[in-house]
């Protein structure tokens, strides 16, 4: 089975133009297939604002009432996506920018509505890479944004790491994959601010549980670890191996 | 060889809702390889105001600042398009959208500065529908938005109308290609308001010459004869026959 590397690249990365040129450099360095998926939601937040458009979130997550879904379609789907796959293209990559709705690539549910009405959410419900792969057989380089549809003609937020890691696993049946989370640390951080090198399943609760690791660095290493027992075949945050 | 239709739909369509499901209705019934180019004028102008940012306009040709360059990467690339995949999917057809810079579909040269600076505005130097014909041999119909790179790094806004003209000329070498314009009106209307059910390249001369067809019209019917030439099959300028 043929190696493919997927890097997901946090909106810190994409939206620091050096960081972003240093990326992509790397990227394209990358030999065979790959496939980069990005975030945007601080270019997101500052067009809302240039709009009048209210930003709301609750604990770290936006909230996408129709006004937001509007915003985060033009930044993640036209502005930040558009401009990396020229980035791309003059870097010699074959890049091809999609969003989830593009070849019915990720199907999605509306989150429901429980304590918190998340809005035009996405909670993703199939993948199918089948033209992916077939693109990527010939040498195309997808740049997916965060954006995805309910197969009813909206379109819906959807995490950019759930996307990583679904996009993964889902070529986990075409390729031996790596999954790596660039972000705008090292990798994770112990509380001395110290990259930790490896995390497998065990040491994870106990990292938790000292406190070493909170926040959003808890689902982030709860879906890499998810992402392996599915058929990624490894997975980094930053430079952490988490295995 | 198998037939494909190319529909270029103006921005008066996609922008009316009513008017956007009728085409996408009509769209979606059309049998085999099929692909959509559109355009997106008075969104990016209504968006453009809405940031604060002026609309240049220079004999009906947009002016493509960098701010400019923004908005219309914002609307075409992003919600204009993604929104016209989302419908599409809805409708059963496997719909992805691309810009340009996509598969390097459309390489562009930036217009040179003569009388008027028309800023970040591509000329096209050069089509490669290789791997668009693929996704139309899988069952995939494209969604065109009218952007393209300069194969350096730049996005460049382009006239959608030679998008479509350009692609369509592309494809010949694959499909017999039809290509159809659908605007606000019904076809090319002679001084009555009467539809002309066909024009070929001596009756263009004197409806130039008696006045009746007139301002923008006559780039549209001139390239329409142009593609024609070019390994295009047929052409319609809404229901007026160019041949």
């Amino acid at each position: 089975m043929e190696s493919l590397k997927l890097i997901k690249a946090g909106g810190a990365i994409i939206e620091d133009p050096e960081a972003c040129a240093a990326l992509l450099k790397d990227f394209a360095a990358i030999q065979g297939p790959k496939v980069l998926v990005h975030g945007g939601g601080r270019s997101a937040s500052a067009l809302a604002a240039r709009m009048g458009i209210p930003v709301k979130m609750v604990e770290g997550r936006r909230i996408t009432d129709s006004a937001m879904l509007e915003v985060v379609t033009m930044v993640y789907g036209g502005l930040v996506n558009k401009n990396l796959v020229a980035s791309l293209q003059a870097l010699g990559v074959n890049a091809v920018g999609l969003a989830g709705a593009d070849l019915n690539l990720i199907l999605c549910d509306r989150r429901p509505v429980g304590e918190v009405d998340y809005g035009y959410v996405g909670d993703v419900r199939k993948v199918d890479v089948s033209l992916l792969s077939l693109l990527l057989d010939k040498g195309a380089v997808p740049v997916i944004a965060p954006l995805s549809h309910d197969g009813k003609g909206c379109l819906l937020n959807v995490n950019a790491d759930t996307i990583a890691a679904e996009v993964a696993q889902a070529l986990g049946a075409y390729y031996r994959v790596s999954l790596e989370y660039r972000f705008e640390k090292e990798g994770v951080l112990d509380s001395n601010g110290n990259l930790i090198p490896e995390i497998d399943s065990d040491s994870f609760i106990s990292l938790k549980a000292s406190g070493a690791v909170s926040g959003g660095m808890v689902p982030k290493i709860h879906n890499a670890l998810e992402a392996l027992g599915r058929g990624v075949g490894e997975v980094y945050i930053g430079k952490t191996l988490i295995h």
